[in-house]
């Protein structure tokens, strides 16, 4: 995820394009750039950063010009660096160009161009596409837009200029969002309407295939084989605020409904056919990953949460013993660790301060370490040996959704991976995995579609100080979760418990009309788990069930079922985890508390 | 801790015992019996269980007479058995004997007594005092009972009777209560007060090494030597219910009170100079110890905090990698398990439901295994293949408390046996751990002495509905014994986190006036929970800091600290957890709740 913005006008390019990136940064902000014609050459900034120190760097030294493209980044291939950072060109300059998605053939065309005698700077894919300008230059600057794209597999949308032809801004789109706003003498590209509408209501909003040509006075779009768009205008009624959450009223509730997204794009290119391949990101041997003899997760607040399902995951998977543990407690309790241990981390940001030190602690005493995180070029990702990306997109809300359900993808396709090299489950079984993998996105998607209800369920406990969440096996460590998320943004003291466990204790504390979240997903355990719904029920709990898809016996025992489409037990939490997140944001919304600003935390917890 | 009455008068002795022991069934329950000179013999009723079903058999056979004695039985040497039941007589049958306490030197008589021809029946300590008598028979059963007295060391509370001096019921006292209740033409002996009240208020008090001839219309005492002692009588202003609780209001109260003597009673006998030695208790040969390498801690409820503590200790001792697991999880969840795993089992009662189903899951699968139980001949205790029996006594409140302290003190024992067998320490390192175990019972009666600041803060936070108890390493483990305590007896909704990780989602919970107890006693992790408790002082919480003696520093940071003496870091969670139980004590107190029957709970759930 990145984002991109353009100008073509009379105007000075350099500040409206910075403008415009800074109401993108949720699509990204670990490095950023411009390119801007200054009449005779195209000059160019592009820093490792933040916007703020792009900014910097233009008061020493500006882009003046009115033709320009910029580019505000999330690394996906190359770490953040001002060599990655965006724009990129060709080698004689002449062409710049800023993209934002994934060119999935771009070692084949690199190979190709370097063998031509191109010599690329950066580690990224989009450099593929300047270069790939030059070499196909044939005196047109739209001609030979259409005969590079015609090379590219995957998914783009391009913003490009050159020397050549300084009265055109050529965009493309295939499979990420580009939109073109029409001004009055002045025509803008950008990835989201916020970048444009301080300047102009009125927009074109591209679809796959199409590009756009775009002079100061006038937009021609026509599809890449040039045959004409005729489209009509939009004009966008939304305020600034809404469109920058993609009409959402929230980032988390935007991010909720990502992570269908999110999912796909965590599980893209890592699955060969039946298979889990991730022999280009882990550096582990097979050797290496048949000797682990345990494996420690580690991880703070929501990381932890995935990180107990990864217990499950991976002992079910490997047969390896696996301990979760808090990053703050692991780092100080001298943990048993050998050169066969396994030391997973998991952190969205890869910044957190205890988990890196963990991480740390960790290998001084020659464990193997992996990283799960959300963000390439982070610290944790630089100091583990392995990494696994969460292709989860930039995380803006401070209560982490999609960020979660990605971190499980990634650990389901760990262990499915672990297990062909060790041999632990048939090829069969493994097949099996893989496939409801591959349905997962589309069932998230079903599971959204349950949003109402559960915002009624939701709504209707709202003004109750106490709530319970109750599972086990899996469903406990999504109950966790999900009594997290409650807690973060509601301030309803919410706690997840063991169901089997809550008669030892805090049984007490179940009264008359205490809301009761069951989750009751998981098989092997489902008849225990109606037992103890009703040991709350006979209390006088209001009971939420969740169930998969064809259990009609559930609501016999509770107040309301909200159930997820039927899946292997094992996947359930990627699905069962989304009524909680959602029950979280209305409950939040109803007592009506800042849902993307939790008082008292960050994000990203950098302090330890 | 067993319970003993004796009666001699003109009623009906039977059903004034049974209504006796009814009254001490506090202390102890597994079993019961009678014998009733009837004119001729001495006849008996016995039985394992409860008073109830000892109540059965003599409606079916009724003892008649009225001389007698009876005994509640709470099980250490021989499992509860009808045999191993008291009253315990003589081959003839014409002494019997009910005896409260341990009779140390019993191995030794027993087989000086076998070598004479005498025929022991049961496995108890307690039997060799009936075939002593018999063998020891001089005509005179006064200087008979001196006699015999004279070759017994240990404990021991006894009642006496026999065939041959039927106007007489013989007491004596050594090291275990003893009452005798002067009434009208009748009088009674009994191991406490209450048993006894209903039908006087006048007792005599005896003391240890004094012994008292009964008949129906005089009370003589003397000491075993034969001197007189004269002692007024005591009048008992207490009631019935004050009096079964030791003078206590609850019997919560009471076991927290308890637990100076539960840990010095948990130690004894099982510390030979500066070792340990389990060697008679644990039927894992050296061999087999050194081969674990795995431990599993598997319980429910406050036995499970008890195994939070004890992964700390066993990975500290031994470094064998330790996981604890809730019992309902760990059964269900298909866990890891070989033969060289060492499955440890903590129940207080032994007959938890979810422990022994998890025992046989672990055996199943070829475990090692341990229990740590508190009552001996439980179902736990029969099916595990080694047990460490905690001598608690019988714990009546729900809530658990002396169980708790003295499961930590068996789990200490078994972690310096392990090191000692495996040389993980080094001798001088477990003798000071030894040394240390040792001062505890006087240290944690210096922590009851803090009762009245603890009762005042308690108090003063009662009317709060939420808290949350914060501590790092073995802070957190007693922590969250300490919050499930609060829980049961207040209904506040309290929550123990682990200090560190409260920043990643919690933290929101925390506002002007919130009661935080924050545990500060480790060393290690010291500054950062003095930081963490800032971040909570920050946002307004009111902080009950707990500290080891010596420190100055924390009530800076807090609102009030309490102190526990200065002892090793990996011994503080006994001295520790004891002002949380006294503050949940007197949060319950001040809200009005029945502290020792909390709503919705059971004392033993023997239900999954």
């Amino acid at each position: 995820m990145c984002g991109i913005v353009g100008y073509i006008g009379s105007k000075q390019a350099q500040n409206l394009l910075i403008e415009g990136l800074g109401k993108l940064e949720y699509r990204g902000y670990d490095s950023a750039g411009l390119a801007v014609y200054n009449g005779e050459t195209i000059g160019i900034q592009k820093t490792e950063g933040r916007l703020s120190r792009l900014g910097e760097r233009l008061n020493v030294q500006s882009l003046p010009g009115s033709l320009g493209i910029g580019h505000t980044r999330w690394a996906t291939h190359g770490k953040p660096s001002d060599q990655n950072s965006h724009p990129h060109t060709d080698q004689t300059g002449r062409f710049a160009i800023v993209h934002n998605g994934i060119i999935e053939n771009y070692i084949e065309l690199k190979e190709e161009l370097t063998a031509k005698g191109h010599v690329f700077e950066s580690e990224t894919d989009s450099e593929v596409v300047a270069k790939l300008l030059a070499d196909l230059w044939d005196g047109d600057l739209v001609s030979t837009v259409q005969k590079a794209v015609a090379r590219l597999s995957g998914a783009y949308a391009l913003g490009i200029i050159s020397e050549f032809e300084s009265d055109k801004l050529v965009a493309v789109r295939q499979a990420s969002p580009l939109i073109v706003g029409v001004g009055e003498g002045e025509n803008f590209i950008a990835s989201d309407i916020p970048a444009i509408l301080k300047h102009t209501r009125n927009v074109y909003i591209l679809e796959d295939g199409e590009m756009a040509i775009l002079k100061a006075d006038q937009v021609t779009l026509m599809k890449v084989d040039g045959t004409p768009v005729k489209r009509d205008v939009f004009r966008v009624e939304w305020d600034i605020n809404t469109a920058e959450k993609g009409g959402y009223d929230h980032f988390m509730l935007k991010e909720i409904h990502e992570q269908p997204k999110a999912i796909r794009d965590t599980l893209a290119g890592r699955l060969k056919e039946h298979n889990v391949d991730l022999s280009h990101e882990i550096a582990l041997s097979d050797e290496e990953i048949k000797s682990i003899d345990r494996i420690h997760f580690i991880a703070c607040g929501t990381a932890y949460h995935a990180g107990l399902v990864g217990k499950y995951v991976m002992e079910e998977f490997t047969r390896i013993p696996v301990e979760c543990d808090v990053a703050s407690e692991y780092r100080y309790r001298n943990p048993i660790i050998t050169d066969k241990t396994l030391v997973i981390l998991v952190s969205q940001s890869g910044e957190t301060a205890d988990t890196l030190a963990a991480l740390r602690e960790a290998r001084k005493h020659g464990a193997k370490v992996l990283a799960i995180t959300n963000v390439v070029g982070s610290s944790i990702a630089r100091e583990a040996d392995n990494v696994i990306i969460t292709w989860a997109g930039p995380e803006i809300a401070v209560a982490s959704t999609k960020a979660y359900t990605s971190q499980l993808i990634a650990i389901y396709l760990l262990g499915v991976y672990f297990a062909q090299i060790r041999g632990s489950k048939t090829k069969a079984e493994l097949e099996e995995v893989v496939h409801h993998l591959q349905e997962l996105p589309e069932k998230a998607e079903i599971v959204l579609g349950e949003e109402k209800a559960i915002g009624q369920f939701a709504r209707s406990i709202a003004s109750n100080e106490h709530l319970f969440f109750l599972g086990r096996g899996l469903d406990y460590a999504v109950a966790m979760e999900g009594s997290l998320k409650l807690k973060e943004v509601s301030y309803i003291h919410s706690e997840a418990y063991a169901a089997g466990e809550l008669k030892h204790g805090t049984l007490a504390l179940i009264e008359e009309g205490v809301p009761v979240i069951a989750l009751a997903t998981q098989k092997s355990v489902y008849e225990k788990m109606v037992s103890n719904i009703q040991e709350v029920k006979a209390r006088g709990a209001n009971v939420l069930g969740l169930a998969q898809e064809g259990n009609t016996e559930l609501i016999k025992s509770v107040n309301e079922v909200i159930h997820i489409p039927a899946t292997l037990d094992l996947l359930a939490p990627v699905l069962t985890v989304i009524p909680t997140q959602l029950f979280a944001y209305y409950a939040c919304q109803e007592r009506g508390y800042d849902v993307d600003k939790p008082r008292n935390l960050a994000k990203s917890v950098t302090v330890e």
